[in-house]
């Protein structure tokens, strides 16, 4: 019984999501279905490729993870599914599966352009369901990648900045990876990574330094700053967020996609 | 492994979907649950029947349709299921089911009337969950709908307006058929059956009029036109919507259902 | 094919609930999932409770219910699994699961201390995912509750108010259990218990007496009586509710989470 995973911004209101359990079913009437998120913010590719990361390491090895967030359906953007050694991954070429595939050696790599594996009608603007959603229940009725179409080389995949901080003992370079729908900017420094990094600080003290602010601390929570206070703090995926509570980061502090993060050991401490 | 779709006007932060398919998997304990979606707008019958019929085509064959968005739930209304050559249908006897059955032949109706079948407790408010429910169940179960009450004349179902236009060589009769919650007007004029039309046109035009608007384009999105602008636009399920951009067509141009649409050829071209 | 059901506050844009589906299938791969509702709104654990005990009543033998609203979560409060004759529980101790379970007898209660049943590596934060999803499934295949750590004796459960009013022959006193997001006050006062007591009144009338205010009759819905004004109500639960129609009545009557409605037999009829 294959586990399929869909992740799309169609959102709950509109039958999409449903109708991509009919046409997975009537493919694969024995697949186990779960809805990651249909609510991921509309064509908000970083939002989708962060929350298909964070979900994948906890589902069943062979899970079909079928994503569609794709302002560029209907345009030459390429069609693909990817095999690593744990999942398969099925979705538009445009990064939204980039992070959840780094974590793992891609082991398989092709462009869909089999039409016997698609609906039979395929309209310009719901791949997910012609397209993906197909491919997806095939995938887990055992056809092997081989058979969608040709092969395609994992290095000209579009990819999105790597999800791991530049470390290096004196000094952390993160990276504003995304903004959130709230305004908070996500970095790409991993929680545990940075707690390597402190603890072999031993008694020194670190500061933190991003457009015009300073930080020298880590919170836990928005509420532990007042009200348009900035902050730092990992966030539910284990990321190093800059937020403001109750604020904007990008607007309060100008703050914008692939600025960057610099943390540093504190000097005459 | 029989497939059971709910359609309702529920919403998702009650728990009446979920006791639907506790109610379920109770009487028929293999059955795979499809959310179509709970959020079709309250008591939004052609909503919902526009829902369902733009999602059961992508079912697969034997899928059991249970649809309640039921604003007469405790009054003389009658609860139904319908069986057509692909699927059967529990839901309300007030047209909610009926744009769905429509594209197909009717092979059986009956009224839901032995309380063996359902649960045995009826509340005044929750049909969903004691009759239709059930219902569905049993009928993925195998039970024949004969079984559920006496038949009904497909002829004395509670109807809505066709979902097809009518069309003659030089002219087209389009009805509103549904406003939207945005006040959109989407009308039975199907893409499908345009398309054709405007072929034979060979090198004539057209133009549409409704009220007091005449339009000699369809766009592909809200956007291509200024704001507060009336459009034409296929929509979603591929029916053609008359819409204002970032604005109500009800309101500003005062279009209610059942008015007519008529696309005709445009003279002296 | 055991059947797992979860209700949480994690809402449904980011990927929790999906997650806990994922962690869920990789230990029961047979699992069937029904998310009763994952927007009980954020730590309100008395909404939790009260629609978890609104829901298991409909769900097969054996289910095993993994409920989620734990503000509490990192601190010392337990995480606990029951077993009553028809169900199981999961969940924090909390009384998130005292009414579900205070209307059965319960067979088993233990405190979940066994890493064995466990994910590898414990959040502070998401012990849905870390935890009580892995229980969950354990339980669903078959291992009995006292693997997972120590018996607990039940009389030292976090409790709710009884879910129950008290109820003599000339007097219902009913308290106030619960205030939901609109500022309605719930009672504990089941509809069915009233009808039984209205009918032993014979040709008496009745009073109900909160705060400032009385009421001699019960409505059906909000919009029987003009805007801002209160009633009462049955609501889906089946529990009677002092409402303000398009208001709110902790607002505008001053009611409070304890405060008792007394009903008794009105004089002089």
């Amino acid at each position: 019984m294959p586990v399929i995973a869909l992740l799309t911004d169609f959102g709950t209101q509109d039958i999409y999501g449903g109708v991509m359990k009919g046409v997975i079913w009537s493919i694969c009437p024995d697949a186990r279905i779960a809805d990651l998120t249909h609510e991921i913010p509309p064509q908000d590719i970083t939002a989708g490729a962060l929350a298909l990361w964070g979900a994948v390491r906890y589902f069943p090895q062979g899970t079909v993870f079928c994503a569609v967030v794709d302002p560029g359906v209907g345009t030459e953007r390429r069609a693909i599914a990817l095999q690593t050694h744990e999942h398969f991954f099925v979705g538009p070429d445009n990064g939204l599966l980039w992070w959840a595939v780094s974590e793992s050696e891609i082991l398989a790599a092709v462009e869909l352009r089999n039409p016997a594996y698609f609906l039979p009608v395929i309209s310009r603007t719901f791949h997910g369901r012609d397209i993906f959603a197909p491919v997806a229940a095939h995938i887990a009725n055992g056809v092997p990648l081989s058979e969608f179409g040709p092969e395609i080389d994992p290095d000209t995949l579009v990819k999105l900045p790597p999800l791991r901080a530049a470390i290096s003992d004196e000094r952390i370079l993160a990276q504003v990876i995304h903004i959130d729908r709230f305004g908070n900017a996500i970095t790409n420094l991993r929680e545990e990574d940075f707690a390597v990094w402190v603890e072999n600080l031993g008694w020194r003290n670190w500061l933190a330094f991003i457009r015009e602010v300073v930080f020298d601390e880590i919170h836990r929570t928005y509420g532990e700053v007042p009200p348009l206070t900035p902050l730092l703090l990992f966030n539910s995926y284990g990321l190093l967020e800059v937020a403001v509570n109750r604020g904007s980061a990008t607007q309060r502090l100008g703050i914008r996609m692939g600025d960057v993060l610099e943390i540093r050991v504190a000097e005459g401490v």
